[in-house]
């Protein structure tokens, strides 16, 4: 139940950052659809499709693409008003990553992949959707920027098998795991904290 | 019998589609093969990973590599007559979308699929290699452009389900829908058709 | 044990090969290791994919996202004097599709494909990684250059199933074949040699 909660959250939160990229390259209306449906389901079919988990999840239960359809037509009523919010993409993104990072860690335990595997999984989730999404729409992908992106999903998920070591349950570490990779995102945007430099300095 | 000449003609219309774009971007003999090959299987490629079809059809049977190889050996020998109909390549591309969305949407019955789901899988098969085409051709891939293109095979997929109803043979229903898909995308070109537009205008 | 090595040393030369280009483009420490891996990873994931062997290899066992990252720490020490040596890419990147490209016949055998796909398979999984790594370090993909690259990998490939005919042990038809790959493709290199020309001449 919990964790059916959290993947839907995390398409209608993937959707409409979907919807704001597009609408913000003035994409048709189709094209938008498109955009919106690539973001959510992006990550969890390159999951499924690496784990052999077939047909990917969204093809066999309605859920996904209903959500994604009620988010978008939600997204674009309300587009004007997001747009005032000039941090609501950030926003939006940043808790897509952290729900999708421990739903793609919970899907890699169910296949019997080692933590290592799983943290990967769940990067790779958090991360694909927005990768396409920024490449479809001829942005640099968020992964690229001088930013923690991924490096917040691996923390994050590294956190949960810890948590999981002390006598709590399941469902509080997964939460705080989630929780873990948003703030995460978030202080490093706040603070410019980037990956430590690796050439020498050429002056 | 009547499913598997659809294939191979959908096959056959894509090789010659990325044939056309590799030539008229004057890519070397390896450049046209592979094109003419990712245009022709990249959609159904989709369509097996997705619902977990493999090896994907076309490593299993040898028919669509010696279909397409002989496609491309015909367009390249007759690209000067073909050069000559200016509308050779939107031609070969809209017959390879109409045939290719039925395509798609028998193998997702197969699957077990819903409707819907049949008509996106559909509607992905079809246009999938038309977009991988564009894109290593560095072309706006002509699904974003400013036409009904997915539109059309969305429509056409969904005419087959309500034709499933009448009391016709399915094969009918089938051969009715490719032509509904090729017909609508005709006319969305010809009477410059598109999709309305979800921005405010701005002055 | 023999096919395993291989599998290894393939892995190796692209890691390298994927610091390399990421090095020259200056990504930070995560861009470089997700290059490193991608070019890795990359036709072998493909080639799981098409053949449905999943979860792909490089999930269920670690040596490979070891290996990756051993090369990478190793390829980002030794960098400075990697770069002194000029043709180092080229040739990390040429001994990885020799490698590769076997290692990917050897799985077409064990998946019961003929040999011509057998072939397909295994030019697949040599050369995606590299074409992957080009396309997200924003470089015209190796393979769509005007030289003799997935040509080799077909040719040495092919070379393998001839060899297979005479009375000699599996296992060096399987050596000398990725030496044909490499060799053709050194040759190809240092004589400029590449595919005959498709275009009548336009004066």
């Amino acid at each position: 139940m919990l964790y059916q909660t959290i993947d839907i959250l995390g398409t209608v939160a993937f959707a409409i950052s979907g919807v704001l990229v597009a609408m913000e390259k003035r994409l048709d209306l189709f094209g938008v659809l498109i955009i919106a449906f690539v973001t959510a389901i992006g990550g969890g079919t390159l999951r499924d499709l690496l784990i052999g988990n077939t047909p990917v999840v969204w093809m066999r239960d309605l859920t996904y693409v209903t959500t994604i359809f009620i988010a978008v037509v939600f997204a674009i009523i309300f587009a004007s008003q997001l747009k005032y919010l000039r941090k609501s993409l950030f926003l939006f993104d940043t808790i897509g990553i952290g729900l999708y990072t421990m739903v793609g860690i919970e899907k890699g335990l169910q296949a019997n992949l080692s933590p290592i595997m799983c943290v990967a999984l769940g990067t790779m989730t958090a991360c694909f959707g927005g990768v396409t999404r920024d490449i479809l729409c001829n942005e640099i992908p968020v992964i690229f920027r001088k930013e923690i992106y991924a490096t917040a999903c691996i923390l994050g998920g590294a956190s949960y098998f810890l948590l999981l070591l002390l006598p709590i349950p399941a469902s509080y570490a997964y939460l705080t795991a989630i929780f873990v990779v948003i703030v995460l995102r978030l202080l490093a945007v706040k603070f410019g904290i980037s990956l430590p430099n690796i050439y020498k300095k050429t002056s």
